[in-house]
Order: C-alpha cells, then sequence, then structure tokens
C-alpha cells in the first residue's frame, strides 16, 4: 500500500470533518506585552495588528509579567545563558533547579519536589511510573481528569475505574467493590479548569484511608491562586498533609513554564530514578527556575495578587449576573459563559473579536463534551473594572438573544 | 492493602537495585555560566562550589550562551514577559511561534512544522498520532531508537518490528515479510548519540518507497550541526525532501528548549488538531520562540560554529588517539570513550571531578545497555586546545591500566 497516501486521504477527511462540526482550530496569533498586559496585539493573516483585551489567559495572577519575575529572568539569561543543555542527569542540573525544588516542596509541605518539562508531562510520567510500580493496580480517576492524567493512566496497566465527576458516592461505591487487596490510587484534580467547581479533597482523603488507597492531587488551577501562601486549595483546606502526591504546573499562577509533582521523599526518588518522560528530556532552561523562583517566593509572601484575583472574580460574575448574560456556577476564579453549540460558540468569540476587540478562545470538543462549548473567561488582577464593562457590552451585543439562558 | 507502605517499600527496594548495580543517579548541581561556558561551577552537597570544564553538554555549539541568542532573549522578557498563560488554542500562540515554525519548515524544506513543548514530547505525541490514524500499521523502528519514539509508537497500537541498528538487510527482510497491504512507517534517527554514528537516510528512503512505507527521522542530535544551513544529515546528504516527518529539538544544537516536527502541510495540520500532548499543554514561552528563531537563523546564514564543531571533534579524537585512550569509533562530534562496567564508569567520572575539575557524565543503563558503560564526550567550538590537553591528561592518570583497550 502507498501509506503516505493512505494516511493523507485519512488526514483530509479528518481536518474536513473538523471544519464541518466547527471545531477546527485556527490558533490566533496574539503578541503577549508586558507592560499592557491583559491588552494583546492581534497579528491578523492579512498583517494589520490591533490591541484586544484578553479573558483566556491562564497567567491568573499576571505573574509572567510582574517585574520580579522579569528581573529574576533577564538575569539568569544574563548569567547562565538560554538552554540547559542537557537531560537533568546529563550536567543539566543546575542549582537553581535543585532551589526551585525545593522550594516547591515547602511550599506544598512535602519532603521533595521534581521538576518536569511541563505539567503535563508530570502527569503522564508521575502517574504511569506510579500505577506501573505494583501488580494489579485499581485507579480511580473523576470522570472530568484532565488529558495528561488519562495519558499516565493510559502509560500503565492499571485498572481504570472512572468516577461521576465529584461524586464520592460513586467512588466509595467503585472503591468497596474492587478487590481488597489489589493497590489502589484515587487521581482526581482540585479546581476544574473548565467549570470552576472544586473537590472536596478532605472528603477524598476519608475514603483513600478507608479502602487503603494512595491519592493523587492535580492542584494546575490552583497553585499561586489558593492557600495562605498559594498552596493551593489542599493548603487551604488544610489538608495537604493527607494528600500523596500533588501535582502541578509553573505555567499558570505561577506565570512562567513547566510542571511537577511533590510527595514523599523516597516515592519522589524512586520517579526521578525511572520516569522515561523525565531521564530522557533537556532540563528546563535555569531561566525558567530563576524566573519561576521569584515568582513563588514574592507570592508565598505576599497575599496580594491572590486577594484581587478573588475580588476580580466576584466583581466579573456580578457583572455577568447583572447583565443577565448565561454565567454557569463556578467555585473559584474560572467564569465559564454557556453557549452549547460548537459553531455558535466560534461565531461568538468571532464577534467578540472583530466587533469589540475582545478575545475570548471559544472551547469546543475535545476539551469539553460536544453541546456544552463555552467561553471560559478569567478576570486576573489587571483587568480593570472598564475592561469588564467592555466586556458585559460586548457579550450583550453578540448575544442578544440568548439573554433567557440566564442563571 | 495499605497502597502507599506497598509502594514505598517497592521505592526503597528499587532504589537499593539502582544503588547496588551502580546505576543510582545523582545529578551534579552544575552552574552553567554564559561568559565562561564550557566551564561550570560546581556545587557541592557542603557547599563547596568549584570550577569544572565540562565535556557532556549537548548545547553543541555553545548557542546557549551566544551573544545574538542572549541579547534575543533578554529584549523578549522585557516584551513579552516570561511564560506564555495558555495552550497554543488558548491565547498561547505569539507570532513569534508562528514565525519559529515557519523557519523550520523552510530549514528542512518541508511545507509546514509544528512546535512542541520538548523532543521528547513530539516524537510521542508525534509518532503515536500518526500510527494510530491507520488500522493494522506497522512500524519499523531501529534497535537504538531514543525512549522518547519508543513512547511514542506504545502509545499506537501499531505492530512493531525492530531492526538491527542501521541494518538496512534486517530491515528489509521485516518489510517484505510484513502484509502488503497494511500501512508501514520506518522510524530511524540520523546521528545515534550514544555512538556517535549515522544512518544512511538515501538507501532508508529507497527501501521505504520500495515498500511503500514512509519514513520519520530523529535529527535531535544533528539540527544546527550538519548540512550547509543546519538543516541536519538530511540536508548534507541532500535527501531531506524524501523524508515524510523530520523531528528535532531547540535544545541541544539551538542552544535553547523545545522540539518541534516538519513535513507537509496537511500532515502537520493533522497532528496539530488532534495530538494530546499539544493541545492540553502550555505553549512554549515567547521568549523561547524568541531565543531559538535568533539561533536558527544566525546559523543558517552562518557556518562558523559548525565549521568550529567538526574541527574540534577530530582534535579531541587524534588526542584521544595519540594517547592511547578506549575512544569508540564514531562518525560524528559525538566521542564515546569505552569503559564497560557501571561502578568503574561511575569511579572514572568522580575522580575525573574529584582530582582533574573535569565534567563528564558515566552512562549507563538505561541509557546504554549494560556493560557498554562509557564516557560520553563532546567538544563545543568552545572547548580549547588547553582543555583537551588537560583531559587527555586526566583520562590517562586515571584509566592508565585501560591503555590496551585503544582502538
Ligand atoms: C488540569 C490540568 N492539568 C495539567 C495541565 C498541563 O499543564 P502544563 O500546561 O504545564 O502542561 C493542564 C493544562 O494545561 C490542566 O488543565
Ligand atoms: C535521539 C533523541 N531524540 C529526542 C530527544 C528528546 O529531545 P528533548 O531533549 O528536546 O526532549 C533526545 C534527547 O534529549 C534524543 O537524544
Amino acid at each position: 500500500m502507498d501509506t503516505r497516501a493512505t494516511l493523507l486521504r485519512h488526514a483530509r477527511d479528518t481536518l474536513a470533518t473538523l471544519r464541518l462540526e466547527g471545531r477546527y482550530r485556527e490558533f490566533a496569533r496574539l503578541e503577549k506585552r508586558a507592560e499592557t498586559f491583559p491588552r494583546y496585539r492581534l497579528h491578523e493573516a492579512d498583517g494589520d495588528v490591533r490591541e484586544v483585551t484578553v479573558w483566556s489567559s491562564n497567567d491568573y495572577l499576571g505573574m509572567g509579567v510582574h517585574p520580579v519575575v522579569l528581573q529574576a529572568a533577564e538575569a539568569a539569561i544574563r548569567e547562565h545563558g538560554a538552554g540547559a543543555g542537557g537531560t537533568r542527569n546529563i550536567s543539566g542540573t543546575s542549582p537553581l533547579h535543585a532551589a526551585l525544588e525545593a522550594e516547591l516542596a515547602s511550599l506544598h509541605g512535602k519532603d521533595a519536589a521534581l521538576l518536569f518539562t511541563s505539567g503535563y508531562v508530570a502527569n503522564q510520567a508521575g502517574l504511569s511510573v506510579v500505577l506501573a510500580a505494583l501488580p494489579d493496580f485499581q485507579v480511580f480517576s473523576d470522570a472530568k481528569n484532565h488529558a495528561s492524567m488519562i495519558a499516565g493512566m493510559r502509560g500503565a496497566p492499571a485498572a481504570r475505574h472512572i468516577f461521576r465527576h465529584n461524586d464520592l458516592a460513586h467512588l466509595e461505591a467503585l472503591l468497596s467493590a474492587a478487590p481488597p487487596e489489589a493497590p489502589k490510587l484515587i487521581a482526581f484534580e482540585s479546581v476544574y479548569s473548565m467549570d470552576g467547581d472544586i473537590a472536596d479533597i478532605g472528603a477524598i482523603c476519608d475514603l483513600a484511608d478507608r479502602y487503603g488507597a494512595m491519592t493523587y492531587l492535580d492542584e494546575v488551577h490552583a497553585v499561586g491562586l489558593y492557600g495562605a501562601e498559594g498552596g493551593g486549595i489542599a493548603e487551604r483546606d488544610g489538608v495537604a498533609h493527607r494528600v500523596d502526591v500533588i501535582e502541578g504546573t509553573l505555567a499558570k499562577g505561577f506565570g512562567v513554564h513547566g510542571g511537577y509533582i511533590a510527595g514523599d521523599a523516597t516515592l519522589v526518588d524512586f520517579i526521578r530514578s525511572v520516569a522515561s518522560g523525565l531521564i530522557f528530556t533537556t532540563a528546563l532552561p535555569p531561566v525558567i527556575a530563576a524566573a519561576t523562583l521569584a515568582s513563588i517566593r514574592h507570592l508565598r509572601r505576599d497575599g496580594t495578587r491572590r486577594a484581587a484575583l478573588a475580588e476580580r472574580a466576584v466583581a466579573l460574575k456580578a457583572a455577568l449576573d447583572r447583565a443577565g448574560l448565561p454565567r454557569m456556577p463556578s467555585e473559584s476564579h474560572i467564569v465559564p459563559l454557556w453557549i452549547g453549540d460548537a459553531a455558535l460558540c466560534r461565531q461568538v468569540a468571532r464577534q467578540l473579536l472583530t466587533e469589540h476587540a475582545i478575545y475570548a478562545t471559544p472551547i469546543n470538543y475535545p476539551t469539553v463534551p460536544r453541546g456544552a462549548e463555552r467561553l471560559r473567561l478569567c478576570a486576573t488582577p489587571l483587568h480593570t473594572d472598564a475592561m469588564i464593562a467592555e466586556l458585559v457590552t460586548a457579550l450583550r451585543a453578540v448575544l442578544p438573544e440568548r439573554k433567557e439562558h440566564a442563571a
């Protein structure tokens, strides 16, 4: 067979289907500007450039443009250059990597932490190594767990049990039905990023204790943002010590790049020693470690941006509610706006952009289920009252007939 | 069962075995210094800091400390901040990402290129997406392929056929034995990083043509280094147009961080549209894209560092040969020195470090087979004649009884 021709035909068919379903993604070219964030420069295909307000950044606290972070990054570039130049084991571990791992461990009250090149890789490598370590592992996974956790679970021979999202009765039913003598792990998130709801970590740990299970918690959308020092929801709820593995990203609340896990020293050392996704890849650049260290240290001692984020989320939700816009319920800084149709979602986003200079990514399948398409809005501490007012005006203009969907 | 206790027991046992076999890895804390590269500052566990010459960096050309790259990085930090703040689809694509993808496509003479957070992820995501696209895919994989390619192949249901390293007769035997009507892909590298030998890309493409197979080539240890513009061995050999997918890293020859694939526009668009490892992870920081762009553009128009690398490799090999040291044969800039025992390999490396201020990572299982332990040396353009002389003197001092193993 002519593999190339067959594959290209399949690729063309798939892309045609995506287009037909309104799910074909074109990546908008958005120039993030340190001085004007969250105002970006949108570069159009025809070469036009114009300013837009971005409501879809996961640089939740604006730490990616904080002077403390920028100064640390600039200094590190001058001192240490651009890339690490090696894997962690082959000349790629700088004292900055070690210091950042110590800082992350301390942030979460754990013995040890381990960096990965992303939160995605942290989940994929971390979960697959743990689940491959013992025979007959049973993993209990929240139905809304992130793709990176699913990739990690798929990378191991463990039996997977999916519990309904945040449904602890269902989780308990599955735990009690599983073989009592099999090793067990509960994998879940704290803040679910597409809905903005939050897991009851303590109650899940209770179940884990009752059934001899370990707990693996993705705090990607919470680290930096919640807890007295930005340790996440587990810190806020006073339960971090009960969670076996806390996984996080350096790329959202901390504003930089990379991912990590934190936990027991022996367990972390084990993962460090066997994880393919860690051993066989270039270490994060020293500049990334330096910038993240500056970000975390700032956020641990200064809660101003955390408080501002919470206040801005309240302000945004209130403004949407006042305008009768179809905001979905959310317990966090994440504010989803219901659309419910892929093509409409794209169209609304396009109108916001072309008519109102507002950028909000249409969220569609596979990120959310089909029919649950939405705009997902986040107000960072740098989104002003005027920006919120502009957003509301624009949404009312492009979503006039949908007022009746309001909560 | 108490999962935590059982897992920790397994972790402790595994770590004990690694120690017993001399394979337990402690990451040396090496501070890369832009001004003195390849002289680093080694930070000892007891707090001591001293200068060492590093012979194990994959910043092969020293581009990670090139002024052109550093200036681009500093400017990008000031302008665009630290992190991208979003996935490629959710506000994380800057014009710099688009420009870098265009540059990489052009470098390889391909229609399109696609960035990933690392070369590891590029291989894992790229291969698994391609191999999952058609039923009954047969993949033919060189026995020495990198762990990231293996991860990609494992991520798809394809049937795997392993051919003996660079053995094209064996590859052909496997191709001809496979079902003629099944889709086929040959996955291989150009420069193999632990031996320094080089595949015959043209001959592999001949076989691919004969059996209707596609070709997937990892040029991680060649991009920036070989070819008139640094397009790799495929460029050097004039066969880039015959390879379907070229995969590379931004973290070695280019001196920065990240990975990519380049190929047919439809195929790249397909991978972009379905690869979980791309869709669900934060985009590389704009500063990484800016620094890499500067690096590639420099290397395309100026071959000085490429020529210097080749000259330094010849000088290093000649010096080792003159001293009767057990250098393994190599067709590239990679110069492995045979040790053949894990414990001895660690001991030699330790002595080089403590007695001679020379850092060369001991390479052991699983990076190379057991019994094939080695030191792997690379002379960058910034390694001087004096450094080579020091290395040779040190190796003679710590490897006196092994002279008879010389090639
Ligand atoms: C819940 C969750 N986990 C993990 C990740 C991956 O983190 P990173 O972007 O650092 O790869 C993401 C999103 O990117 C996420 O939403
Ligand atoms: C052959 C090969 N492919 C891919 C990779 C992964 O590239 P990266 O370091 O960018 O993840 C490496 C080494 O790191 C490698 O040696």
